[in-house]
């Protein structure tokens, strides 16, 4: 048996999930239909939220672990890295997720009421699908710098990630009262930004240089891609839908499978346009899923299917051209190495859905008619409600671009202490 | 910035999705649970609805883009021209059918009662589950023809693929009234014959050379190629039961599971007959699929559990053979070059499927005594109910045959406006 | 045509198939909910069952036929050989689980009350969820062996282990009425220690050798089985929560969600101490698992949430430290080669598991108060209760090491019947 590496980054790692489990056990308890001293009507509860909302939480499980986990997978030399620190990421955010998100909750109900007393975190199947859509905004910022950066700064990252993501989304729900079903703002334009900023502290440069031409895929490794492509595709109806029910739920569904199928036609349109006949291939494994980051904000609001589909069609053709002539454009003026083109699937696309949200709101009297305050915040008129999603937008990019820049000053490649990747082992194994 | 390659191809696909934007703007509203104006009793119809459904829904999705995409993958050189096209393709044939099954949905309901007034299309759950049979039918005739095709070819074979597939629909369940929950006719038997008719019009002695060798497997596509199979094998129990509820679905579930895994096993005994003590790849990816077809029609009407078992077990057999020596035969006398072999797996299963159902049927009096009026027409005896089986059977042969040769007339590779593939690039991306 | 190859293997594997379906059309009949004679009541039934239990079915088949297949394919020339297996001996599994299982259960009720008439097999989806299930025992027993055993061993070896799996499982369940939801111990510690004392009978020097040196990973191999462990890690609270339902089943889902995602963080810290900072692969693929294990026999009976997630962070140090060193030490001392490592993975995780679980109920009474009647045998003392699960573990372990002596002497590499793979093409295809 060699010697034992011990060192900071595993000593990190045993003291912070020893503190979490210790608060697991001081501030949470199972609830709502999970309670085990529940009566009878818990136990029904507990039967109706599984069928409410289990099918859709394992499929949201799945485009975490499996969807954004071999999407990643497209550098020839850094599958495992790709993959290996998607699972081990994802799984540290879920378990951080869920105790900030709980302690930001409480900060703004006091601050609301002080006189309310601290509620313990209630464990239920809601909570666990909150988990992963925390994952998700990491994840989507670990895409911006992948290849350039150790587990440990990842693992640093995922923690101002998953602290700013958790106190947005508190100030945009319980606050704004913004409506973001599939969170296209407070996910994917917040995790975009965050990742996007974040760049500029791990050495753009020579990344961009890539001496040793590995930041690029090969014929095997987008193939291997293709499989988180078609599950994130797939599966990304019950992530705008699942925490949902009733008819929001269903028109989630239908509108963001339906904006989905346009994206997916508008990729290939402009693969073929800008690049010939042959299947170009980041393109369509990327931009043809901008559609459902479109529906985000939109997918239980759209009233009209042909709103979603026309949608999921516009997106996917800014989305396409981001991969195709804006990316490289940005990458040449001013050194922004995006490795798996976030900025184009998640960013741009993130800030358009919260766009469409506040125009589709401000028509939402037509649209909803006597149901208006069934979908939307009854107190308030439509034009105010709409608002209200600008003001959410400009949060989701203002706390995204704030913590990329806290996350990259603190555990960026110039700071020895996260145990930066040698400039010549990017993208590596 | 290179040039852009504007021209037929990309000019062709954005005007039919403009076309399709507009249909759908025009000719569809959200109903059954997704209504935005759908009183209490709506948002109870869409919790149920997707609790019903939503489960099963997500599971065929996985088999059409996961399960159909990577099982095309075997060839060594063609895995982003079968997994790519299959994604594209796929898409656009669920958009299509929605608007193609309504539409001759509404012909039939006129011919029946012509005072009847135009009804929406109606978007609800059931509707993009039917979708995805819509772009089963498409992809089945689309592994005939693999690797012999441009994407632009494949376009527009989905459009005539759709066009009949839904007429031939119509006619088999709104006049015919035949039972075939999980579509062996109207999908398999329909899908594999277009197929099989279309590929003499794709160069097949060419194909059948084989110049460069590259219409074969190698180690590592067989292996990514089993993903597509094994998705497919777990999953289609949904597909045979998605449609349905109650009894009829537990049935269909079940019988579905046995007979699966009777073909599984078939499909072993006949590779290690024929073959020898190596497995043989080809037939354990596909024939081991053949009860999944066989269950089609007969799903949830077979009561008596060793019957699909049989079934499975019989139908894996034939189509095994059909992998290790028909097919081949087939090749030597007609030259039918069947790249996925469609015919083995979806075409004579399917044929089988439907005599089998109207063989049940006829003893559906005995079978399902009391109940016989609850899972079939109680207007007709037995005996003519099986009659209306092999009507469907005929009319669905019928369909795929005119429907194969009108579509290899109009888009073969004879036809350079579809840019047909040169054939010193057949099987190669 | 070349030349038809009749032999033992096909022909037992025919007349074994024929006898399954004579057995299936003796002895089973659809019932509960799928009965095709039953009333407006079944239909009911129906459709509740499938609403409960058909979405963890269907994730619990995929953990079988994707999960464990893919898992296997780490060996870098024995994918065919893993992932083939994998299908053709699961669905045998399945289909003599549904029988052992039922005559067992039978043979007890008949013991305790002789006067008792013969029930048939009734099929529902619990009947198949039963059956994947004990697929589930095969395939981990098949692990320890895998690459140095023919097809036809291992279909001898899994009629071995399904006869004593069920007889297992029917005492532990019918006469100890352990609790033993997600079967750490009937299913992984069971289906570990059959497979480890098997590998005595197949040749383990020659394959500790390993002349050719086949029986390792390369880095395609490793990603290949990324897959099966990510879709195991996803699915795992289906398997361990899926026969259950209300609070029961909810708690089954979170505490293994929690458990897995601390497991998984074990699994990386320890690779990172005992292999430095390159991830080490074997360890993450598969002790990142064994969170799951560890719930199985206590996932719905765990009151607090950080007991899972200290339980799931302990185990998978345990499972860790097992692939890093406890096994390479046995491997030297006492000849142990077990391919997959399912010791360290399965055997022991669900032994602790086991110890875990009797620790829990003991301390039952405090956890679920006025509720503990409805989680356990109301009848017992929890220490009692506790007792009874000890015996469950000793049965399991029993079982399993006679099982494997058993299947070894009968069918192991010293018997020409079962075609032994020579030595030289041991780990190959």
């Amino acid at each position: 048996m060699s010697r034992l590496h011990l060192g900071r980054a595993p000593l990190t790692y045993i003291i912070c999930q020893i503190i979490v489990i210790l608060f697991f056990g001081l501030f949470t308890e199972f609830k709502k239909g999970a309670d085990p001293h529940g009566g009878p009507h818990a136990e029904e509860v507990g039967v109706e939220l599984i069928k409410n909302h289990y099918a859709c939480f394992q499929d949201v499980h799945i485009m975490i672990f499996v969807g954004f986990g071999f999407l990643m997978c497209f550098l020839k030399s850094h599958n495992w890295g790709s993959i290996g620190y998607n699972y081990l990421v994802a799984c540290w955010a879920i378990q951080i997720t869920i105790l900030w998100s709980h302690f930001w909750k409480q900060v703004i109900a006091y601050y609301e009421d002080p006189s309310r007393s601290f509620e313990k975190l209630p464990l239920t199947i809601e909570t666990i699908l909150e988990a992963e859509f925390g994952a998700a905004a990491v994840l989507i910022s670990m895409g911006a710098i992948l290849g350039k950066c150790s587990l440990f700064q990842l693992f640093a990252m995922s923690n101002f990630n998953v602290f700013f993501y958790t106190l947005n989304r508190a100030i945009v729900f319980q606050i704004f009262k913004a409506t973001d079903i599939g969170e296209s703002m407070t996910i994917h334009t917040f995790g975009a930004y965050f990742g996007v900023i974040s760049t500029w502290f791990y050495q753009p440069k020579q990344a961009i240089e890539d001496k040793h031409e590995l930041g690029k895929s090969n014929y095997l490794s987008d193939l291997v891609s293709m499989t988180g492509t078609l599950f994130l595709f797939v599966y990304w109806p019950s992530f705008n839908g699942g925490a949902a029910s009733g008819s929001k739920q269903m028109r989630a569904v239908i509108n963001t499978y339906i904006s989905l199928t346009a994206s997916v036609i508008a990729s290939i349109i402009v693969s073929r346009i800008t690049k010939g006949r042959k299947l170009e291939m980041e393109i369509v494994l990327n931009a043809s899923l901008a559609g459902g980051v479109a529906m985000g904000s939109n997918a239980d609001i759209i009233a009209k299917s042909y709103g979603a589909m026309l949608a999921g069609f516009i997106v996917g053709c800014v989305s396409s051209f981001g991969f195709a002539i804006i990316g490289p454009y940005l990458t040449k003026k001013i050194n922004l190495h995006d490795t798996c083109g976030v900025h184009n699937l998640h960013g741009m696309p993130g800030v358009i859905a919260g766009i469409i949200s506040a125009i589709v709101i401000s028509r939402g009297g037509e649209n909803f008619g006597d149901n208006y305050a069934l979908n939307f915040d009854g107190t308030r008129s439509p034009s105010k409600q709409a608002g209200f999603q600008l003001a959410a937008l400009a949060t989701s990019l203002g706390f995204g671009i704030f913590g990329g820049i806290v996350s990259g000053l603190l555990s960026g490649n110039h700071n020895p202490f996260f145990e930066p990747v040698p400039v010549d082992h990017f993208f590596d194994d």
